[in-house]
Formats: structure tokens, C-alpha cells, sequence
């Protein structure tokens, strides 16, 4: 499963990449690199093209031995016994954030762990999921998202649209504002519920969708006339996604405490971002509008 | 105790905004909060002058019960019992960031704390300090900072400059950067090893210090002439400001936690801030001598 699972990361990574750069102009810059406690990785990154402001595509090949600390922030749910500290992880993680107000921010993430051997029972998972974070609502684009995550899903017994969904509200929350990261998507972890076999055609699946979830909305939005102030109402935006995942995001806090690579688990933050003391959108606004849905998630494929 | 130090708290943040005033050329913005819990506070912010991009300065009186998890994480360093879990806290908080790269962000903190009653050994006291964080470094403002703080240690027999200077060198840490946030200062905490009355009056004088300590600084920098590049430079350091406030301060984590006004807690933030992916500074720049000096805290008043 390991080589299974590494192989098709690589290969996710090589087929967003392309289609990426085939919309963006530019070349990726590229950097492998290797972790001291063991693995590395592969970094890629868009900047100064037409359509991202900055947009990350990382595989990372990871194993060593956890700090007791680390294992408990870590999930799998199984009892922590002496070489249960060895571990193996692997993962596609992707971050794209596009210059036009208009065009969403996404962010997917496909990873299989392993404690010790990874034979035992709870000793193996997949985890992953894929959120799409708008500074403007246009529904159809949520909706689209959603349907295709939901065929994803509707496709294997082992997953379940309306959890991971729930999963993925409840997990983008910016606790202190009382607000969700975005429009949700999908999350899951500790999947291990069917064969190894099931969860990674799964898993194999949600990373397909990838392109097909978002590349129609990027196309829609990317070329979008814009004003000055939806620009920094978008860097606003930006600045509670840094929020998130400085606060609250469990793989950046295991990323930052495990000696990870810097670069790379940051990668996922905007280039630029912006703060202003008591910002308050004007209400009816679009503006406004987003905020609404942020604070109380809707269901976008019931009407 | 707890009158006269509210009374100081309001009497320093009446004249420190007196000042920024002055310089910045326009009114502060003022809000007076209530917390559900217990107390507020009146939080004044500077926004849209010529002088700062963003400065906030805060007043808090607040008390009530701590969750368990809160007083954990509250100092003090006395046994949890009962109605301990009841607080007190008031103290005046200020980050100030200029507009241009060449004047230094500071930030400084005057606090008191009651656990119960505050009548037993170790129920009650001080916290605070001051530091500043440039974005380029002119050794002579740093000297001029750390000076006016030691002379204010200096005359309190309470207070050790030396301990508080390491003290703030290790609590300002990005620890996964490796570097600090700034180039210190003081910082000292769960202060009680006088009485009250002789820890208020090295506080009184501390808070004293703060505008004699930065105001000539400003003074010299504001006006500098400056390229794009340095000003992008800026922009890169406050996203490390951004990343030690909301992964490793205290104060940060403690309000977002405890239901605090967000919006005075995150006061703080810088009103823009910027991540580039792999950003290095040319070897021997002025940019690469600041970082120098963040890897490695100097001895300002050692030559």
C-alpha cells in the first residue's frame, strides 16, 4: 500500500501541475527535499503568472518516530505501545490561491498514515478532503464543487457524502470569529473502515476529482472585471485564512512541532494578507452576503 | 492594589495616545467594551495617519471564573483550588507599526493578576514588558531601547535587567523560524517577590518608560527615505510577526480562548503582511544583518 499510495501522489502531483501551468503561463519552481529524521519530498510552486497569486502543490514521503506528544495529536485511535511511535505518512496537499477576487481559493489534501507496521487494526488510515474558500458567493460554483465531491463519494461504499461534509464544516472553524474557513467540501480521517484496498480506490478517486471540482470555476472567475475594494475585501479573506491555519490547523501545529519543512507547510498561506481593526461589511452587501454563509454553513446540493 | 492599578493603566494609555496623536496628525478611534463575563476594557486605535499603518493601544479590566484549562495556562504558580478559579486581571497592552520600513514596530504590555482573593502568597502578580521589531537595524536605536529599560530596572530593587532581557530573547522565539521576533527588550512574568506596592511602582515606572524609550526612535525614522523593495521587506517580517502571534503568544492564545474582544486581542496584527514561498535575503544585505541578529540575540549594552 505504501508504494500504491506513493505512486499515485506523484502522479496527482504531475497532473495538477501540468494543468496548472497550461492556465498560469508560467513554469512551477520545483524543490525536492529531504527530512533529517527520514523522506522528503517535492515542493512545487506557482508565483508571478496570469492567475495565481501564489499556488502550492507538495508531496511529501515521510517516516520516523514520533515524540509521544506528536502521536497524540495524531489520530488512528489506537493504543500507544513502543514501536506504535514508528510511523510512515505520505500525502498530496495542494493550496491555490488566485489573484482575481472573484476566482475562489482551494485547498486539497490526500495522505496515508501508518503506526509500527501498519498491519494491526487502527494501525493504518487514509484522511484527506477538499474545501474551496471564496471571497464572493456565486452558488453554483459551491454547488458544482460540492456535486462532484458528492459523486466521489456516492461511488464507494466505504464513504459517506453528508458526514464528510458535516466533517469539513465542522473542521474549517475559526473558532474565535465564529465563522467557517469557506463554503466546505469534504473531510475525513482515520478512514479505515473497509480493506486498505477500498479506502485508497477511494482516496485514488477524491484526488481525480480534483481538476474537475475547481478548473470550471477558475476558468468562470478568472478573467472577472474587479474593483479596488472587492481586492481588499479578498485580502481580508486572505487574513482569516491565515488565521485558520496558524491557529487552528492540526497538520500545520504537527508540521511546525515535528521539524517539518518550513517552506513547505507554509506554502498554504496567501501572499498577501490584511487586518483591519473592526472591519464590518455593509449589510445586504455581497460582501455581506459571503459572511452570512460562512456563519451558518449551508446544504448546497438539497433544493 | 487593584484601583491604583487600573488608575495607572488608563492615566499611561491617556498618555501615550497624547502623544501618537501628535505625531500621527489624527484622532484615535475608541471603543469602550463590556465582556459578558465580567469587566471590559477601552481599546483605541490609530489607523490613516502619517505616521502609523496601524497602532492600537488597550486598556482591560476584566474578572471572573477561569475554566480549569485556562488556569492552567494563567501562571501564577500556586495550587488550583475552589474559588482560586476566580480572576482579576487589568493592564494596558500596545503594538504600534509604522508606515515606513525604517521605523521599528514595538510592543509593550503592563499587567496585573488576582487569583481569589489576591491576599495569599503567590494569588497575585505583575507581568509585563516592552520589545521592538525592525524591519532593518540601526544598532544605535537598539541600544537607546534596551538603556531607557534598564535604567527603569535599574532603580528597583525587584527588578533584574539581565533576567528580564534573556527572559524576553527566549519568550519572543519563532521557534520554527529559529529566529527571534525582534530584538527584545524586557519580559517578566508572575512577579511577587516584593510586596505589591514595590512590584506597582517598578511597573508604574516601566510603563513610564515606554514613550522616552521609542519615541526618539520614531522620531529619527519615520521620514527616511525608502525603496519598494524595502518596503516589501516589511511586509515579509510582519508575516513573521503574524506567525509568532498566532502560533506562540500567550496573551494571543489566552484571549482567543477565554471569549476575549477579538478584535482588541488581534489589535496587534499588522494592517498588511506578505509569505513568499522560499524568500532569501541577498548574503550581506541590510536585510541579511537584521536576520543575523534574529538568529542570534545580542547584548545591547555590552561593549
Amino acid at each position: 500500500m505504501r508504494q500504491s499510495m506513493i505512486d499515485m501522489v506523484y502522479q496527482i502531483q504531475d497532473e495538477i501541475c501540468k494543468a496548472l501551468q497550461s492556465i498560469d503561463g508560467v513554469d512551477y519552481r520545483q524543490d525536492e527535499w529531504t527530512r533529517e529524521e527520514g523522506g522528503g519530498g517535492r515542493s512545487r510552486v506557482f508565483s508571478g503568472g496570469k492567475v495565481f497569486e501564489k499556488a502550492g502543490v507538495n508531496v511529501s514521503v515521510v517516516h520516523g518516530t514520533l515524540s509521544p506528544q506528536a502521536a497524540q495529536s495524531m489520530g488512528g485511535g489506537h493504543e500507544l505501545e513502543g514501536k506504535d511511535l514508528d510511523f510512515f505518512a505520505t500525502g498530496v496537499s495542494l493550496v491555490l490561491h488566485p489573484h482575481n477576487p472573484m476566482a475562489p481559493t482551494v485547498h486539497a489534501n490526500y495522505r496515508y498514515f501508518e503506526r509500527g507496521e501498519g498491519e494491526k487494526e487502527g494501525s493504518w488510515w487514509f484522511g484527506g478532503g477538499a474545501d474551496l474558500t471564496p471571497s464572493y458567493l456565486f452558488e453554483d460554483d459551491a454547488k458544482h464543487f460540492h456535486q462532484v465531491l458528492k459523486n466521489a463519494c456516492d461511488q464507494h461504499e466505504v464513504a459517506d457524502y453528508p458526514t464528510y461534509k458535516k466533517w469539513c464544516d465542522d473542521y474549517f472553524h475559526i473558532i474565535h470569529r465564529g465563522e467557517r474557513r469557506g463554503l466546505g467540501g469534504i473531510f475525513f480521517d482515520d478512514l479505515n473502515s473497509a480493506s486498505k484496498e477500498d479506502c485508497f480506490k477511494f482516496v485514488t478517486e477524491c484526488a481525480h476529482s480534483f481538476l474537475p471540482s475547481y478548473l470550471p470555476l477558475l476558468e468562470k472567475r478568472k478573467d472577472m472585471p474587479f474593483t479596488d475594494e472587492q481586492k481588499e475585501w479578498q485580502q481580508l479573506r486572505r487574513g482569516r485564512y491565515v488565521e485558520f491555519n496558524l491557529v487552528y490547523d492540526r497538520g500545520t501545529k504537527f508540521g511546525l512541532t515535528t521539524n517539518g519543512r518550513i517552506e513547505s507547510i507554509l506554502m498554504s498561506l496567501p501572499l498577501t494578507s490584511r487586518w483591519e481593526y473592526c472591519h464590518e461589511v455593509v449589510p445586504g452587501s455581497q460582501e455581506d452576503l459571503l459572511s452570512q454563509v460562512l456563519k451558518e454553513p449551508r446544504d448546497w446540493l438539497i433544493d
